[in-house]
């Protein structure tokens, strides 16, 4: 990744305001399109995934990149309107997400369990026929339609809303006339480069800090074993307490740093695309911290179900290999990001260096 | 690895039976200058670690080469003699190889649990303060000692049998006048080599149906998921049975080629050693399948003490978190060899079919 092409479509706009109306133009006007259709379908009952279930992708793809652009390019904005439409899009954007999150959590952990109690000759798995197979799929299948119907439930009260459709207003005026702060707005485009490039630095010093080195070693045991916080941070980890909640405290903490890079990565893909420029490797960084993600989420999934009273030991100790072996997931995710790391970091830290000139 | 290190040595000895009565008669003063202080050891309370603790190691040393010698160049020997010895070796071998392998087998599991409940800041474990973590541990210390003794008790009956008395008679006849076969013996020292290179012969055939390439590729879930025969045999994996010994038989007969390579490894070592060549390489792949088996047999251990009955909930899923650790580094051994087998190969394919000539 070279400046060129990053500054090459920016150079093409007259002014960053006009950059910036451009992308948030087009992004609410997506937002509006998907809005109807995808609470259309949160109004059907839950599990239910008609055609609009790509409104809901839509409408989430949408207020993601709206967010990102009103942190990223803050400076051109009204500082109370950017501040107040990025509470109510995170507010939206966790509504949303929920429901499809428990259903790829579902889809993710009843394959896991599957894949590892399969009984097929040539792709046997080492639960294969176990007795507490079926009883622990049970029990995680329960647990997660129950999830989701709690988190279907609030989305279908949070549509009926004033707060909805206060931001769906908002997003109407945002898809006519973007209200662009004069002197900032009236810059040249190259003015949004500096701000593209303060994402850029922050994901790379996040990114940075990351055990990505240990990580690009396989099998080092590092989503299992030896958890820790980010280098140079000790003392992440809440000290001992002695109680179950423990071990989720230190894998929470453990994890946290590369959820927040996620976020960078998202936020610096966005920012570029703003720009019109090429951010295909940081979509693949997007799609590993994605599954670390996911995979850490069903982890701590799999550990609250086994806490369950009165399970059967036979149940709980599927339980604890479904859970290992999530974390097993969490730490592929690290070693794909610690492999691809080094060969994306030389070009973002240029990027970076170039548009914060 | 070429042919000339394989050749050289061997060439410098007159006869091939010189090369074979030098090697064994230094195997055998080896086997007798330990015997009696690994007896004395496994004379003493079990768990006891003398000094003498060598000695053991040292006559695993010599029984495993002079059995590997004698299987090897059988031709040279007086096959109903060779026969015999063989047997009465590997009698030795597994009653001498039972309680290290046990004591072995208890630090590994034990100090997996222990990092995993590890509490520590910067080294917590996915495991940190779980609850049934010290009963877990009681459990499988309690096994594994009863286990331990076992094989203790079953020694010393053993120390006291006619039949070691006669192995050991064997070994200092052996130590003194190896008992060749004239015509073979008799023949040039490069009559061994056709004899390692079908030793190293074998070692391919068996390693390249392994799926070493899969197991290649870090991650890929060899250990835990999609079980199966080596490449080209499909059904060693008995069919669905809907019972818990499922997962065993379909874990042993994925790990079984695995083990059967780990035998072939330590037979073309020994041959090579016999002719003076190195086997650096060898040693090292020794090595990396000597860690399979271990997790392999340390998996089976947890998944057997997770069938005890009337253990917690907590217990048994600590169990299983500390089963699916150990087929992770099931999965890390293979990968180990998947990444070292294709540099190897080519040499070993190479000095077989030069030696082989």
């Amino acid at each position: 990744m070279t400046d060129a092409p990053t500054t090459a479509p920016v150079a093409r706009a007259a002014t960053a305001g006009e950059v910036l109306a451009g992308y948030l133009t087009a992004q609410a006007g997506a937002f509006l399109r998907a809005l109807p259709q995808a609470v259309g379908e949160a109004g059907s009952r839950p599990g239910a995934l008609p055609a609009s279930a790509q409104a809901a992708d839509d409408l989430l793809r949408a207020v993601r990149r709206v967010g990102g652009a009103l942190h990223t390019f803050a400076a051109a904005f009204d500082p109370a309107w950017a501040q107040e439409s990025r509470t109510e899009l995170r507010w939206l954007l966790n509504l949303l997400a929920q429901e499809p999150g428990y259903r790829r959590r579902s889809t993710r952990l009843l394959g896991a369990l599957d894949s590892l109690a399969d009984t097929a000759p040539d792709g046997a798995g080492m639960l294969a026929g176990h007795a507490g197979a079926p009883k622990a799929r049970a029990l995680l299948e329960r647990q997660l339609t129950l999830a989701r119907t709690r988190a279907h439930t609030a989305l279908l009260q949070e549509l009926r809303s004033a707060r909805l459709h206060a931001l769906a207003d908002r997003m109407t005026l945002l898809a006519g006339d973007v209200p662009l702060v004069a002197p900032a707005a009236a810059e040249p485009a190259e003015a949004l480069l500096p701000q593209t490039g303060t994402a850029l630095g922050a994901l790379v010093a996040t990114a940075e800090r990351l055990p990505w080195q240990r990580s690009a070693e396989a099998y080092a045991g590092a989503g299992l074993h030896r958890l820790g916080g980010p280098v140079g941070e000790p003392g992440t980890v809440p000290a001992a307490r002695g109680s179950a909640a423990d071990a989720d405290a230190a894998l929470a903490a453990d994890d946290a740093p590369w959820l927040r890079a996620r976020i960078l990565v998202k936020r610096a893909r966005y920012a570029l695309e703003v720009c019109g420029a090429p951010g295909g490797e940081l979509l693949e960084l997007d799609r590993v911290l994605g599954r670390h993600q996911e995979a850490s989420d069903a982890a701590a999934t799999v550990a609250t179900a086994a806490r369950t009273p009165r399970i059967t030991p036979a149940t709980a100790y599927v339980l604890g290999v479904v859970h290992a072996d999530q974390r097993l997931d969490v730490e592929a995710a690290r070693y794909a990001f610690g492999r691809q790391w080094p060969a994306v970091a030389p070009g973002l830290v240029g990027s970076a260096a170039v548009v914060a000139d």
